[in-house]
């Protein structure tokens, strides 16, 4: 695929600092909103953000495909209601405009009624997330679960490597990076041989996952094949799977884990399109065993896309506890989505599919505290002098994502959310 | 809580058959439409629907409670969402102009534009579900499958009896009564030895459920207790979750049943409030071991529903194959909502919560086919000779539900699928 969008020599005429998550090769979308004002669809360009609507208020964009409720709306699910080709004309005509090869955008004296700078921005949540499917696809982290609380070597479940393994998640508590959580109180049973009991989890842990958004997808009934389904994917945001273990230990047997994840997940602000990041395809895993007709594909069908993640204690810095990679997954978007299907369960524009944890091959690559600290024996140390099993009350935690190819950096901004103590 | 609507004595100036689920005690909620008109709320009398929004353009709702958007919707959710109080006004309202007690409604020349025979209009989904959680909450049930599964005299796990067991499922899903569903495919396993294979489930089976829908809830973070519980309960419909036994056999350890369910569930099509329930309440079963504190509850929280379910295979007659009643159910709606919110997961206006499979102590009021054929080991006979251990092609399931008490019978009228073969 060739985009003019996704040139590496395009430049743009506003000036993006080095390193910007969100140079002109980039252009995710957003849900804005500017001194409480109306919710507009923006689009991130360095430090600013272009306000969508004010480019079909003066013209800019083709009648014939839009209409202005797809831009001042309090979600992208209209928009992405249009489905790929729409959007993507969307994110090349704006590329257009932001770039040196025209100054139709750049001569305008009104140029700040386009373009704000992000931080003086009010930003929400980028979707209005009908179902939310989790999936469980990172090989890494299978096993090291399966190793923890299993037999080393039967760490893999028997149907682990003939279908990426899901389960459906809530969708009413996925908040927007930025907004607190507090810890969450369930049920557990810290000892087999007394009752539960109720009370603040006491290992509140993170996964660092990447999720995919939704075009829309066809009638009940009807399946997407691997190789329909890039036309059915939108877009990807990080994802952190809040978990609490001891509630998900006494809780997931036998119809897996509930109140564990529900309590809350949070996501980046920024939506990035599967056109941005198609230059940065690569190939997946070998899969062996074969697998079955309806999840073989053909093509690069993994993405290579860096992941951080940093655990800051109150009052201290930044720690970087993990460095992961998408690339890793056993399991890709196109053999995820062709499963979820394959029994006829229809997709919505604006569905959201987690990866499940990402998880690398070296220690310091695990995807949860569980893993990094491995079940609490290896306690994660911090500049301050203090470790981590899990995480404690005022723990501020943040994900970071980001391509590198031909010189040209994409990122997706971060994720970060803070924890108070329990209500 | 005494309500006018609900008095036994009161009379409607409608003719209502005899034995109808739809007396003036009853007044249901749905989604109707007349001759390809825009959707709108009626509320079911006897072989009749009252259109609201009629009722509002005339004046005799209160405008200080309620928008015209209220009652011209493709979906109950923005009434739902004006919560308790007003709903019960509402109905109470409406209620009265039914009643002998006043001719207003009566006595209009125009009334066909009010009443209009329920088998002239289209019925609709009668709300957009948000998220659909579904509970495990039936005693007999869990022991039936423990007992097949696994080890009778362990036929319950150890945390079946502290907490009401849950998952969530696929809201996209859900459809309405009357809409036909294929038979899906999928990957099982029936062979231990050998590998997976894809095709046409051949365990298709029903589960007889009843699914509440909910008022707004409270900001995440925040629980509802057992007592606040019942404010954030609207109404109740019937809940067919179809299942394909050897998909959910070989996919769902270690994190529940997916495809093996989010292909399709049925509801009915009219929501019966809690507040015709009301005078149904009955004593649920006897909890022991003693609950944790927050799923304490005080008073009649159980519902005295007669459930039926009919077989009718293709040009063969309904087959009654069981009667349940959902007072069975060991967790009942308070304690579900309670531990579904004691971590802080928010609840929104129209989320579903289904019960799970509701089944008695007799071997007639099992409510699958898994448990009334007993693992196929007990084929259930049918009228025309032939017999079922799962579901065949062409067949159809019919689930019914009402309530008896004080000469008021109201009913749920039905939810009603037909198998089709697999595309």
């Amino acid at each position: 695929m060739e985009l003019a969008s996704n040139n590496p020599n395009r430049k743009s005429w506003l000036d993006i600092p080095e390193g910007s998550d969100f140079p002109i090769q980039n252009l995710p979308f957003g849900i804005l909103s500017k001194d409480g004002g109306p919710k507009k669809v923006g689009v991130a360009i360095g430090e600013y953000a272009l306000d969508v609507a004010a480019l079909y208020d003066y013209g800019y964009l083709d009648l014939n495909m839009f209409e202005r409720k797809h831009f001042q709306n309090d979600s992208l699910n209209d928009l992405i209601s249009l489905g790929k080709e729409k959007n993507r004309a969307l994110r090349e005509r704006i590329s257009h405009l932001l770039s040196t090869e025209t100054d139709e955008l750049k001569s305008r004296t009104n140029r700040d009624e386009f373009l704000v700078k992000i931080d003086r921005l009010d930003m929400h949540m980028p979707v209005q997330i009908g179902d939310y499917t989790d999936f469980y696809s990172s090989e890494e982290h299978a096993r090291n679960v399966g190793t923890m609380f299993r037999d080393p070597a039967k760490a893999l479940l028997p149907n682990w490597k003939h279908l990426p393994v899901a389960y459906h998640g809530r969708s009413s508590s996925i908040i927007p990076s930025g907004q607190d959580i507090h810890r969450p109180k369930g049920q557990t049973r810290p000892n087999d041989q007394e009752p539960p009991v109720f009370g603040p989890t006491q290992r509140l842990d993170i996964e660092l996952e990447m999720a995919f958004i939704t075009y829309p997808g066809k009638p009940i009934g009807q399946s997407i094949s691997t190789s329909e389904a890039e036309d059915h994917i939108y877009g990807m945001v990080m994802f952190n799977d809040w978990s609490a273990r001891d509630m998900q230990k006494w809780e997931y047997v036998p119809l897996g884990p509930f109140l564990a994840k529900n309590f809350a997940s949070s996501i980046s602000l920024w939506v990035v399109t599967m056109d941005a990041l198609d230059p940065f395809k690569t190939q997946g895993p070998n899969q062996d065993p074969k697998v079955l007709p309806y999840l073989e594909y053909e093509g690069e069908k993994n993405y290579d896309i860096n992941l951080d993640v940093f655990l800051k204690p109150e009052g201290g810095d930044d720690n970087h506890i993990c460095r992961s990679n998408y690339k890793y997954m056993y399991w890709n978007m196109a053999q995820q989505l062709a499963h979820h299907t394959c029994n006829g369960c229809p997709i919505n524009a604006g569905d959201m599919m987690a990866s499940g944890t990402i998880s690398g091959p070296d220690e310091n690559s695990f995807g949860s505290m569980l893993e990094l600290a491995w079940m609490g024996t290896k306690p994660i140390q911090l500049s301050d002098g203090t470790e981590r099993k899990f995480l404690k009350d005022h723990d501020t935690i943040t994900m970071k994502a980001h391509c590198e190819k031909d010189g040209v950096h994409i990122g997706f901004g971060e994720v970060t959310t803070k924890i108070l103590p329990a209500i």
